[in-house]
């Protein structure tokens, strides 16, 4: 078994701005980049779902990591999004990342098809021996085929390679059979949360860190919110928990994901661009009100103005 | 609105003891009350899922809170489950347990026919417009049709019976948007978890306590587990959470819900009887085998001896 | 294995009149019945999804076969739905039902919770193994549990009380697959849709008959597309067929089951009532303008006149 | 409105061949081809579900059409799969299509993300838009984005490029929606199913052809079961369907998509390779014994052999 420090902390899934003809913004990405270390997150977590890696093709993938790798120079580790068309393209991938330097790569269980647990084992353990660099499993059952239980506790057991799981369920008790079946046999193994709206029950019932889009939105809140959790300030971490949430849940019911993660982050300042998912009039509407919405959260917290016109009092 | 202080604590809902011809066992049913009332439960919960209302004719559930009022005497609060075939029928429940002393009833949201929002508002309106008693919504999406979180606002907006719900969805961020939209207007509200497997994050961001079906099997430790939980005991806690997750399950996944429970309460000393929902013989070998398992556990937590033939060495 | 030919044709499953007390309206009752058979059903099938079974009482629920039973005067047969709170109350039932002179019981699959297949297979043998009575089984996914294949497949061969199945879920290579395993060792058992909007392509692909909600409320036509079918008139039953469909669709989709086809019933001369059920007021205003809708369907076949205002022009 | 005959008929979701090295297999996808039109299929649909577009690059996906087209010649239509990672990309795979000369394209509906209504329909309004060769909607909702009624209507009305819907989700009530909805005002718009399991109902109800995987394995029975439904000769179509039916089910559900289906086609002779996907020793195991399964229908079917030891006696 490998010996080695624990994936842990928040890890920043970024979003990609693109620039006015649906281009990657490269000085724009790199002043993102500089922007999110500036304000304390552990992790850089490029070509996540929230940085929409299905919409960029397998060449702007790798063009989106080594621009990353470049800017960061190490300030932070990177953990890399790395899933391609099929195992021999994504094991490619994993060897360029691994030369780019970065600490680890996910993997997004298959998607489309939806496969069975034995599929998905077979999956990564295929990727997992041939990767020269340590791998995360990315289980997100709402968008790809579900990694059970029994899956992860097979990995962890036979694939030393595999270091990680993203879980973006959401749902604890799952989150707690996983840690109860692994970390005995795999004390090095991490547990990652998705799901920003539980992240403080997430850590206090054991695992190592989050993956939450938040954080690549307002990451001084959601680094206070781990940081208030392990230090054991219970009342005001569940305080700031209760305001992520509802900030959270604006960004990801009120329009197409992650339209509204990357409305918010414009308000914040960088030039995101439009999305390369069309949007009709009705979207647009929608995703401006939603604008406002945000605006007014993000205002209480003190990272913007209120709108023109102001905002509703709160109950 | 009504002064009153929350429902809080453990809420026991206990299985039904049945004799060999089937009957209720009274005898019995009555010492289960005491055995549970004598190991800390702060309040009994008969009819409800756990406690199988659905497989007792109506003079049947009538006759159950009989006697448990009579045996209780007090000693705890009885919430009692009310719903029967219409509002009428429901309503009038409500009124015969509110003269037997109930502190309150439970509805669950309407089953069999999946309601919307709307009409699972009409229909607890109705109810809370003419109970007698405080009533508690009952949330069981993967059973009844699901009551959401507007439903539960407006309803505690408008009822001022209605003052709580139990939750049996296990949805962490689904309970905190429960609190975020209710609890500032109603702060007599309460929020009790229905799923054992997350009481004590559950409490952890503000549940008021727990209607566990564990509770009834090892009341002694969803108990403890409450108290270490409000004590701040964190890390004792988490322990006892995951250990108390093991048990949950076995009893639940092992067998047809509520099966698994009735087995391991067997263990406890409880003569349960079979219950009333035929077996086959692959069934009946499933269930021996999971009884075996319980044992193991119960016997590591000290309830019980060791199976013959011993317990495997856990990891 | 018995000798009897199959059961066929159109069953259907009425609504219960209520009075403006909300009893039962025996005579409103008795007068709908003549109605129906009249208008050539060739069973009538009460206590079923449609005749809300589990909004009545135990009581209720015999009287209910009582009163048909005493009307039909044999004239056509009857079968009756006969589950109750546990296996023996449902054994009852149907002995009960036997007395009354019905052809057959209807069993729904267990509800509210929610019984894995082998769960399911032993609850329906217990009661096939005591009925006096032939038994349907009664497959509806969306509000019990599911009755799959094998299951079918093994209560036609060890239960010869089992006689047919009414499949509720609409689908058809569902039920293809259901034949397939069962017609041959019992070519004596039926198959049943109960989803209107798929009778044709049902009796073409070797259904015997339908239990559909649509032929309570239309009589004339669920009954004319049944024998233009069999008459092989595909090209009249499939327009026939899509007018039957736009019409479920309406009385389905814009209501709470069976809402919808209580007020198309009220369209047609049967004093319905209002049902058990509480509406809240947008509920009823969106019924209102349901029954509009519908009454222009039924203008169109002929048998109502249009509403005050007069109908859209259709496309 | 565009005036142009409805596409229909029987079009092969083809498999792609690999060799040795996982690579495409050009002669024997040639080959194949020749195979299939001489079988009769009356269209090829290169990189469909079947086709794994999804676990071939960009790069690929563009070869398989063009060794397609020119191995072809015009004997029969192309109906070419074309959706790429984002509108833009997909819009240029529709150019490149519409240049090797195929009839339409095939753009399956957004997937990973689950998009809204509004947001399927902004989708494929913008490649319809923009693309030079008419458009076939893809819908198959356990993969993708649903596709619903009104998203259907909206597009047919407003984009005259889009020609057809292939819907793959086997419930017939839905294409009777959809027929309902479009046909009037379309009358030149294609519903094409692609759920074997239903075709000949689907055809009776007003589809006008089939995109079915069991056309690439048995492409003699599906067009067989095309013909005689036309032809109205209902008995033996019906007969035909449920052979068929069996077939598709082995295929399906014995595998993980599309394995059953390749290991068939390797039993008729064409040299498929294995698969992309990586395969445990238990699923290789599973493979092997659906194999001898399929083998035994394909043997009752005249089109093979049984397999060395003989297969079992139907009942």
């Amino acid at each position: 078994m490998p010996e080695h420090e624990r994936l842990r902390g928040i890890f920043t899934p970024n979003i990609v701005p693109l620039d006015n003809c649906g281009e990657i913004h490269e000085p724009e990405l790199r002043r993102y980049v500089d922007w999110l270390i500036d304000r304390g997150v552990h992790w850089l977590y490029p070509n996540g779902s929230t940085g929409e890696f299905t919409r960029f093709t397998a060449e702007e993938r790798r063009r989106i990591i080594e621009i990353i790798a470049d800017q960061t120079e190490g300030r932070v580790p990177i953990l890399a999004g790395a899933a391609e068309a099929n195992t021999r393209e994504t094991i490619r991938a994993c060897e360029y990342y691994c030369e780019l330097g970065v600490r680890a790569v996910a993997i997004v269980s298959p998607f489309y098809y939806k496969l069975s647990p034995e599929g998905v084992f077979a999956y990564f353990k295929e990727i997992a021996d041939h990767s020269p660099v340590d791998v995360t499993l990315y289980n997100i059952p709402m968008f790809a085929s579900p990694i059970d239980v029994p899956t992860v506790r097979r990995l962890a057991e036979q694939c030393p390679r595999v270091v990680a799981i993203k879980d973006s369920s959401g749902d604890l008790p799952h989150m707690m059979r996983m840690i109860s079946e692994v970390r005995a046999s795999r004390p090095d193994f991490s547990f990652l949360t998705g799901w920003d709206a539980a992240l403080m029950p997430m850590l206090l019932i054991g695992c190592d860190g989050g993956t939450n889009a938040t954080s690549g939105v307002v990451p001084e809140i959601t680094r206070k919110l781990y940081d208030l959790t392990l230090a054991g300030q219970i009342d005001q971490a569940r305080d700031l928990q209760y305001r992520l949430l509802r900030l959270f849940d604006v960004m990801l019911y009120s329009a197409e994901f992650p339209e509204g993660f990357r409305a918010a982050l414009r308000l914040r300042g960088i030039q995101t661009g439009a999305g390369r998912q069309p949007k009709s009039p009705s979207q647009q509407l929608q995703l401006d009100a939603l604008a406002r919405q945000v605006q007014c959260l993000l205002a209480e917290e003190g990272f913007t103005d209120e709108p023109v016109g102001g905002c509703p009092t709160l109950l």
